[in-house]
């Protein structure tokens, strides 16, 4: 009774959630800290006072937190620069109409590669960067040309371009990468972008962005073609509830409204949508937590390059790392048993890694204790 | 820059939602009351005592949800005779391996029909049904078999199965059926699957079951390949918060788990398995409220009907009428200027209709007057 389709599936296998004890969870990449307050408040505002909203269909298209979410990118003029570090103020002008909301940026990832990326010509994008890119590829018949990563873990911007040039339905990154952590500068993607043809849509994933020092927010009314990926799932501490957006030109911003509107019934949730606009005006607690987050990747880092580790220079919330002698299964394995969930891939390239999320103090006290056996 | 099957897509227009007054919505199938008192206190005790958890992601596969899904409806023995009248107690013997949740059953129906029906024969499904199916058969290639509706809209369930035993992939249809309002019995079911091929899917999509006398969940024992979808978004008042589920034997179940899990990332967020869990132990409001919806439809009907009207015996939420001398547009239009919003379907057939979705009395009430200047 399966269909063709699902018979030639690879199943993708969720993060553990084990149950045998209560861990300390940096293996998901997850934020430490709770919404903040008004977040909250405005969501039990919502089951108090306006129990009804729950029984009606959502707006489908998200206007209010689309506007909210426009707003708040413009107050924060973070664009060289976003939660955690501010480096330089720009004027940014993103207006609602150049935001996309899905249920999380994986939803906006799936309406993006439907509405741009045709089967005709590969999509171009690393060989180690968001899990997902290929999954969707696969999903909708879209060819994918991975180009590896420099031996550093830096992305090979050249060959990707070159590749791009050559043929491409799009180019796509995560900036900063996963699981590398690490992030090509705004000159950097400005370069790439002008040697990139300007009739392909050209996509950065900015999931981790809020945990670096620039953004490429600045870069989207030079090019037309440009279209940036958020969440709320990281620096906005709401992965349980599923937000993400995109920003980009209206025309585009308009095929994939008209994507999601053709064949997809499920709006953002109303408590979303209630709890995003809520976020939006509450940015500065956001910043704070990850400021909070950053200091304890500083100090994770010092650590690891001070006992003899490996590790990149991460602008995200999570720590690429290893050690020589130990491979990475090994020391997720050991540290599981001190009650702590690492992630490690089974990948060539990185696995002798493991990929650690950065906790509370208290969180990255006890990892370390444990690593220090190591 | 757009893809070509982007370029090839009609899009779906949503359901209006005007702002210029406050309307009484009866264009949307939606539910008049709130969720019930244990669902808003479940959703209030998530946001105040575990914030934290909103920040996590949440459990991918829904297992408690599922549980408290195939506990209730054991509990209920609602098989043959749901919420509204039961008509005979039946044992069940459902177990959370047979459930499968998304955000809204049209997720659910969209990994369905990813996960069983091929493109290389048809899909048969009557020609005036759930509106979702073309769409979804349409983005995944499948070829549809619309099967045209007997004179009194009733399903033609002998053109149905003939057709299907010359080819198919599976066959679809809504139980009680939209926008038609009628239902099928559970006995009929039973005589369609003994003649539908025992290797093809053989979907009835309960929806509007509720408001209806009959399930065919007591036939999942029998057909391995029955597969029951439903919706928490109709008798169970959330369609703010999306949430539904498909039942089946195991095996199948198995299947769509593996495809959610192979290409979507998105699971049903914290706040609706938390609150389906909570309505799935408060069955009892539900069932009171949709007794309430019966009333109210038994009494439009029966306004209807001595004033002219056609309209048919309505097992659902919602009833489809006309009247002679008078367009289904322009009943849509007179009610709309008495702040009601009725639903008008610009299709053949049935573009003399207006669907009525069924309010509180004293939405009734409004509308019987709106009605009776006609």
């Amino acid at each position: 009774m399966i269909s063709q389709r699902a018979k030639n599936l690879d199943p993708y296998v969720p993060g553990e959630q084990p149950k045998d004890r209560e861990y300390i969870k940096l293996n998901a990449n997850e934020n430490p800290y709770a919404p903040s307050g008004k977040v909250l408040e405005a969501l039990s505002h919502l089951i108090t006072h306006k129990p009804l909203s729950l029984a009606l269909y959502p707006d489908p298209d998200s206007n209010e937190l689309r506007s909210a979410i426009a707003q708040s990118l413009n107050a924060s003029s973070g664009v060289l620069g976003t939660m955690g570090t501010i480096t330089q103020q720009i004027e940014l002008s993103i207006s609602p109409d150049m935001v996309f909301c899905g249920n999380g940026s994986d939803e906006v990832l799936s309406v993006l590669f439907y509405s741009f990326f045709n089967a005709d010509k590969p999509l171009i994008a690393p060989e180690h960067s968001y899990s997902f890119y290929p999954v969707y590829c696969g999903y909708y018949g879209i060819p994918l040309n991975k180009i590896p990563l420099n031996k550093d873990f830096t992305l090979d911007t050249e060959s990707m371009l070159k590749a791009s040039r050559e043929s491409c339905c799009g180019l796509i990154f995560a900036n900063p990468n996963a699981p590398t952590s690490l992030a090509l500068s705004v000159e950097n993607i400005r370069k790439m972008l002008e040697g990139f043809p300007s009739n392909k849509v050209f996509v950065v994933d900015e999931a981790y962005v809020d945990f670096s020092d620039e953004s490429a927010l600045c870069l989207l009314n030079e090019f037309k073609n440009l279209v940036i990926v958020r969440t709320f799932s990281k620096s906005f501490s709401f992965a349980g509830m599923r937000l993400g957006y995109a920003v980009a030109h209206p025309e585009l911003i308009e095929v994939m409204t008209r994507v999601k509107n053709s064949f997809n019934h499920f709006p953002v949730d109303i408590a979303a949508q209630t709890a995003g606009i809520a976020a939006c005006k509450d940015t500065l607690y956001y910043a704070e937590n990850a400021k909070k987050i950053i200091a304890q990747r500083e100090r994770l880092i010092d650590f690891l390059r001070k006992n003899g580790w490996m590790c990149y220079d991460s602008k995200t919330n999570f720590v690429l790392a290893k050690k020589d002698g130990i491979s990475g299964k090994e020391i997720y394995e050991k540290v599981k048993t001190d009650g702590i969930l690492l992630r490690h891939f089974n990948t060539p390239v990185i696995t002798e890694y493991v990929r650690i999320s950065i906790g509370t103090e208290q969180q990255i006290d006890k990892l370390i204790k444990s690593l220090e056996k190591i």
